[in-house]
């Protein structure tokens, strides 16, 4: 039934490369089948203004597309002098997603930025970044230590995220862009190892949904979330 | 045990108030206790490019807050040269939920655009934003077929929205801007009169929440909803 | 013989309502007629670079249009992504009349930034602003004495405005929209109420006008800003 | 007394030189003394969107400083990515100057760009342009009839304009930079060969002025014009 | 004496990769060493409005660094609003570059886009681009004439481009990014298959230098495109 | 052969005229034919903040054409918002070239900024810029040493600039406009007097170009540039 013939619960084949950016403290190339994304960990030993002398330190996330990680190339952000609402959107529930998982005040006073650079996309770019920045900001994090730069982990916790939605009437777990773009409805769970919510953005696409519906997404959602935390765990030999 | 003593499932007083801009084809001025957003309806006979001569019109949202519309002035978002990720990710917000109620192709080839101003802001903003816009909008349609533009009514259904949260570890409903504030989780749920779900945007603040938390937000949100549906509807006097 | 049925020397009712916005330190919505202007005074405790250290304060105008504000939608200034020449225009014209009635050196090493919103537009918008303006800083700078802030008044006058034109060959006062959009010369005229001039403008919209024309004109303007002072004065309960 | 030992109601050396660039329909470079503008007139044979197929033409100005036409480098305009306030407000004042003079209708489906561009500043950059504009303007228009593109003289009348201050409590006329920056009001006059008024503006700058004041700055505005519209004939061999 | 001990002559590991982006009509992964950039060539079938209808096709080229391309993290261009002179210069570099090898009326009324993305930078990021987007549009062609779009081949020549340098007084082939950040000299040479130059770009960094050093740089980089030449045939199966 | 019955080896008419700007520290006007460019160098006493503290000095360039500098009208880069990729290249050479011969450190913690606003343009603007920037700085170094601001003298050397081009299969020195459109290959050599390379840009335009010619192009500029020199140093009276 589906496009791609997975059961309604089965994720696309998942993989996370780690090490793949010389010079960023920790890094991370995130597969979800055809979605590729790169996203870089830079630690940088100074913070925004206001954030400033208050003991903390800051998680913070940028998302970008190449112009033709799309099916048409899209117009590059840099030249059009502005990042779409989608852009701004989609960075601030990383940085928020992140942030859920790190102690800033034994992160220090210092700023991970984590950059996400969706190099192909075929749906589920947001979700893979989310699930792809943990294994880098996790690296970065392995890495401040070792160098004594760190004492303790400032990570508390992992966070991953997975994206379900009602395609023909079924609800079906990690949509791909076939999928995506005619479902009656469309998720967003970002879960933390633990079991606790971090964010559900769930949106009717072509007609409202039910109860019913929305707590099935959910159900798909933790099962996905469990595999994913496992692959998470495996990339950074945990 | 709230600031404002109201208890957990308590409103705040909400107005609907229509016909308050003398241009516009339909206008409501909106508050949910301090909070006051000016809604107008504007409709234009044509379409953004990508839209033209496909036999379906367009509804889309724009939204804004006078610079001392908060406890402290902010930037004009004019004068500092764009609006913000939070102002676009609320717009997208609103217009995507009159959609969702509105059928485009009976509208014909014209767009509606709702401005949501927000003249005082007490937390809650968006929220009452959608709940008025829906009394604009449903004005300007009143208003054209009463001038005889449009024959039937391209209005599918209500929208309406409220914000939950857990505050004080407490599920409380339509946070004010004191508890907005240190709420540990906030929700916006967005809900059409036939009892079915638009848009669920749920997050952890402070820490991450629990499914029964969840749960008990939801149906905090769908009490308040059909209080606001009531409203709605007298406003316009059907 | 003008559309409102006035004579050439009435001015539309104007009203000057105080106290209308719960955060700032003072405001006034103003109308005159169908003009609806929202002002506030925010007072913050630092100044722009350029001005500190050198003993006094500041007084600066910032002035907007809701998109709805006139008869058709006009494009949202923070979504186009700058602030028109007529905006800037009008935001320097206000500062600099407040500037002319207030001792900045009395004032202190602070800022008062008077938010001048249109809320609906019938001509005059300029002159409405500058004449709520006024009253919208008075009482802040009420607040500040009251708390103890200021130990002086650095009010040293009032200041009002008025537009007159000559519209069918006869000058008025106090053009509304349908007479400033056929006028034959326009002009905006502030005063003080000590009787000095703090600016003039005066336009040939549709032809040249004469000597004999403007001395008219400026004799309207010097009646009708007699009247506003004392609304003001009345508003501010001096 | 002034510091450039001139009576009060002495103009500074004015010349107007024509034909000063190659490429241009017309040309003017325009001095008062220190203050030099270059003046071009750039004919198109297109019009802006809004007022195409009306059956008339339009005139326009756009205005520029170059980085060092001032005591202190300002920052280029181009680099900084917008036009200030004063500039737009400057190259609004000189469009609506020159219009007034301009029978658009009999000008034809065509715009003329007056570009105003100062080399050096010595205060009365606006006033300077505008004088300067009318004689680029002319020549353009002068050109157009010999080519046979014109049939009749677009023009109507012939425009100047010149500044006129307070300085040490006298009128005096033609304010040089270092009387303009200390000068207690400020105007500027844009008066038509046949004798109407086009423009005035006037402002207090360190204090409010009275009538008797204006109205003697008026009277040097109107000598001073006297003066520029025989230089503006001879300059056009007329 | 190189750092990467390299002979004055030799260049680094040069890999071309295609079919890297399962969406464009061509692509090409080039490394250089640690220097790694993606090529996507996407062919549009419209113009830019200032070709249109003049029986010719255009090639143009966009060029971007991820932020964390480089040893410290660089601010996102999109996030900054635009792009900076280094990039355009770069971006109009590539895109003459191609132009040179292409019959622009042979390839008929479309665009064809070469995106260069820098994922990793370590010295001669444009002229890798260069040489990896020849392959890309080489591809592309190929396709289209696959495709029976295009009958004939549009490509005149094959293009790659090399930089050399003065390092420590010695010419060098290739520079990497630590012998770039101290050369005393560097350059650029875009040279064609056939044997004639496309462009030359040479600068003195530390000092200027003479002109047996640039005959020696010109004969380092005709040998360092004749190995390019023969990889890129080679990844195109030719 | 040329349009301008020029020799393949001949200059147009060189002018450099000094102390043009009242205001500036150094200025010249440099004319290479009708091309005319207008250059400023003013003395700054601060940095931009990345130079602070290093015991060093800056010389940095803006450049600008005036709308109507060339055959038809240009957009002013001011109103569009942002300099073209031309101008930011154009401005990156000149500053690069005059730093050339700039003893960074004897200049001491201040910024000379030169200014290159085209007037008129025929071709050649940049080379011409980087000419008379060079009389503009030299002019503005001996103010500061006469001034007692500097003891010793920064500058190292001449530094000079030309244009050839093959036009018509012979090359050629010194394009004007007419030449340099239809041109076969273009070229930009900027030479120090002590016969160094600072910079050379060379490019095909309709075709790729031999090293013959290039040799040739070589040739010519070195020549062109003999006669720059010596025209320098009678600008400045040396």
């Amino acid at each position: 039934m589906r496009p791609s013939d997975r059961s309604p619960d089965q994720l696309r084949p998942v993989t996370l490369e780690t090490g793949v950016n010389r010079y960023a403290e920790g890094s991370c190339l995130v597969s979800f089948g055809q979605t590729k994304v790169l996203v870089t960990a830079s630690v940088e030993e100074h913070l925004p203004p206001w954030l400033r002398g208050k003991g903390q330190g800051w998680v913070t996330a940028e998302y970008g597309m190449l112009p033709r990680a799309t099916h048409t190339r899209g117009r590059r952000e840099a030249a059009s002098g502005k990042q779409s609402g989608r852009t701004q959107e989609i960075q601030r529930l990383i940085g928020r997603s992140l942030r859920a998982v790190v102690d800033l005040k034994a992160l220090g006073e210092r700023q991970v930025t984590l950059d996400c650079d969706v190099i192909q996309a075929d749906g589920g770019t947001r979700t893979a970044a989310i699930t792809g920045a943990w294994v880098a900001l996790a690296s970065a994090l392995d890495y401040l230590r070792e160098e004594g730069v760190l004492k303790t982990d400032p990570l508390t916790d992992q966070v991953a995220a997975i994206s379900c939605g009602v395609f023909k009437d079924t609800p079906v777990l990690d949509l791909d862009y076939e999928e995506d773009s005619s479902a009656e409805a469309d998720s967003n769970f970002v879960l933390t190892g633990s079991g606790s919510i971090v964010e559900i953005q769930a949106t009717g696409e072509k007609r409202g949904f039910s109860r019913a519906e929305f707590d099935r997404l959910f159900a798909l959602a933790h099962g996905g979330c469990e595999t994913l935390f496992a692959l998470q765990r495996q990339a950074i030999g945990r």
